[in-house]
Formats: structure tokens, sequence, C-alpha cells
């Protein structure tokens, strides 16, 4: 999958995903991935990866998902979003996998999913389901 | 309302809260209160405060006001977490006022509510319900 | 609080309220109250309230919750709900109590609490929170 | 796939199932199907299947792709449930396919879907993720 330069800029405008270290990797057809290191600054008390990473991370994939199929002058906002935690979040990078699931013209309903490398293999660590509103710009 | 010591050091662990200059003002009797300036660093791409610091702050007061009523040596996890999003994230200071609706041995269940003050006065930005679990540190 | 006469007339038009046993005694002023016997045609495998009993009612007060602060030539739709189980649906009666949270023109935000009525005292059996979609009739 | 003969029996005690005209067709290692047709007596305002009957399967299907996986001396109950409806609830069958997400000693994380079978065709019409909790019968 490659990034749209239009869906490259909105995230880069986005100075949460620096603030977290997060990188769009591909956002195409409905389906969007971000990826973000579990940096010092980002972390919960026991030392694993903050929820607000996780769904940072997720909810932005759910978002660049939907906006990968509208047109350039449409934004999207998220309406609700929900979360399940499956697994603490350690290892070396989380993974969010972002794809449409209904398209519609006034919500889009989207998923997630959040994965953590350890050593080359993948934890499934959440999974998120949620609303998204086009808007135009 | 007061914040007990060892619930403020588990809110000093969590190097999220610092990320985003999050402070536990309140957290006893089954509430709890954190709040947060709109940072430029964690920002969306339309210039509002992202959804993951909302979902940030209002999932850690829900989890914070469940701590409030365990044992000392306990902690809670988030299993789950459900987030409306009400209104943009703008003005000079997030709130995040968490609760517990139905404490249990094996689940807590809670809510958080998070507003958004601008020159005095407060919006309703964000309702969350979810589930925490208890856990022995 | 009393029912406007075209929301009862939309109740009416719901055979599975019929087939629940419900009523509705209240809709006006962005607040709707829905009560339930708990029938033996509505049980779970352990005897309790099954949960779609529950669910069914809860989100049917929200939407008239909904419902009582729109136009006259207005409908709504369940975008999406979410339920929290807080304690087993047994009793003399279910009463379903469903608000608005926030009004908007595209989505509106509601909120339903459930209770179990037993010899006078109400338990608080579960907690919904869920975004409707107003659609011209 | 076929139904293991605790798990029929958990079903056959759920009275709903029966009033709903709903059947297990399927019950094993973490899948499960329930079918039921749209009734007269399952309807919404505008005739179409109520959100409460489209629940009420992907609930139990959700439950019953749970208890597929645990000892003959277990039962699951749900502690939260979301549902994001996709189309409305209209043609000769409903389908709701369960599956655990997550198993664990504490929760059991699960999803279904619901489609509407219309004509041999299949239309998404709802999505639900949620929580089981194992308990001891």
């Amino acid at each position: 999958m490659s990034v749209d330069p239009r869906i490259q800029s909105s995230f880069d405008r986005q100075s949460m995903m620096r603030t977290l270290g997060a990188q769009l990797t591909a956002a195409e057809n409905g389906r969007a991935a971000i990826t973000a290191p579990i940096l010092p600054e980002t972390l919960q008390q026991q030392g694993f990866g903050h929820a607000g990473l996780t769904f940072s991370i997720g909810d932005s994939a759910a978002g660049y998902a939907a906006l990968s199929i509208l047109r350039a002058d449409q934004e999207v906002l998220t309406a609700e979003m929900k979360i399940n935690l499956l697994a603490p979040a350690k290892g070396d990078l989380l993974i969010a996998r972002g794809r449409v699931i209904k398209p519609g013209r006034r919500l889009i309903v989207t998923a997630a999913d959040v994965f953590a490398r350890s050593d080359g293999a993948e934890t499934h660590i959440a999974t998120l389901i949620g609303t998204m509103i086009p808007t135009e710009i």
C-alpha cells in the first residue's frame, strides 16, 4: 500500500502523532496502517505502553482508512470509538491497522486492530470499532 | 476532594500523563479528576486537541476513580473503554471527571466526562464508559 | 412527563415492544421512559430477563428521548449502542430511562439506564450510551 | 460445525430465543451461529427487524462462541456489548455469526456479525464486540 500526499499532509498536521513518534505507513482503498514505538514518554504506571497511545494510533488508523475513500475536499472526525484491550503494550513497535467496515454518505463505520511486535512476532493487543463523520474542509 | 499519596505515586509513574501535561487534581471515594492543557504537541489536523488526548485523560480519570475504592495492594487495568466525542477540544484547559458506576470484585464499571474550559465556561466535549479490572500488584 | 400522540403512535408500530410487554410511560423534552415486565417468554438460560430485553427497552428509551426533541416529520435510527450490564434482570418490572446527552443536526448522542424494581426498591441493572441519526419520514 | 448437547441445552433454556424464533445452528471451537426469521412480532416502527432482535441473536452468538471453549461446568454472562448497525434488518432470515477474539481466564473478548439473507444474498447489517465473563454453574 502507499500513502496519498493529501493524506500524508493531514497526518503531518497532527502534532500528537509526532509526539507519539507515529508514522503513517499506508492509506489506500479503505485501509491504513500506523506504526509507533513505545517511547519512555508514553508509558502507563507499570511500564507498558499507555492505553492512550494504543487508542491514538488505532483511532487514527481507522480515521485514515475512512479518509482514503473520500474526496480530496473532505475530512473525517471521530464521532465515537470503542476499544477492547487484549494484552499489555510491550515490545519493539506497535502497529495499528485500520479498515472501513461500511462506507456511507453520512457515517463511515471503521475498525482497527493494534499489534505489538517483539522479536519479529506480533501480539494482538487491542481491537477498536467506531464511527467517522465525513466533513467538508 | 484530595489525592491519596499512593494514587498520586501511580499517576506520577505514568510518563504519558507528564507528556500530555496532565495533573491529577482529585481521587477519592470513587471519583477522580484530571486536568490537561491543549498543548501544541497534542493537536489533531485541524488544530483542536487530539481525540487521543481526550481519551487518555478520560480513561485515566475513570481508572483512578476505580483505584480510589481498592485496597493499597491493588492496581487497575482498562479492559474496555468507549468514547463519544461531543464537541471539538478547544479552549484553555481540559478537565476529565471520572466516577465508579458499579463496583465489583472482578470488574468495576466506570464513566468519565471531559469538559473544555474557555473563559471560565465549560463545554462538554466527550463522555466515556468502560470496564476496569482490579489486579494484585 | 407525558407522551406526545405522534411518539405514542411510533411506539405502537413497534411490534417488538408489544411482544416484550413494554409500555412507553414518558417521552418529552429529551427524556423518555419505558417499562416492561420480565415475562416467561423473555428469559435467558438462568431464568433472569434476557440481555436482549434489557437492551431493547434501553435502546428504545434512548431513541424516544431523541425523537422527543425532533420535528413531527422526523424519525430516528440507532447508529450504534453500547450496553454495560451491571446486575441480573430480576424482579417485578424493568424501567428504562432514556435521555439526550448532546443534540445535533446530524447525530444525537443519547444514554439510558435500566432498573429492576423488586418490592418497591430499584436496582441499577444496565447503562447504555449510543448515537441516533435523525431521518426524514 | 456442530452443536454440543450441553450448549444446545443452555440455548433451549433461553425462552427469549424461542420467542424470537431463533435457532442455534453451530457452536464449536470458539465459533457459533444463530439464525432467526424477521417475525411480525419482532419489528420496529418502519417494519424492519427491531435492533433488539439483531442485538439478541448477535449477543447470544458471541456468548455461545465463548461457551464453546469453556469447561462443561461453566456458563458465561455478558459484561458489556457494543453494536454498530450497518443496514436495515430486512429479508428472509437473519444469521448471527459469533467468534472468540481473545480467550482468558477472567474475561473472554468476543465479536459477532449479523447478516440478512434475501433471495440467497447476504447483507451485513450489524457488527458487535463485547466481553463475556466465565462463571461456575
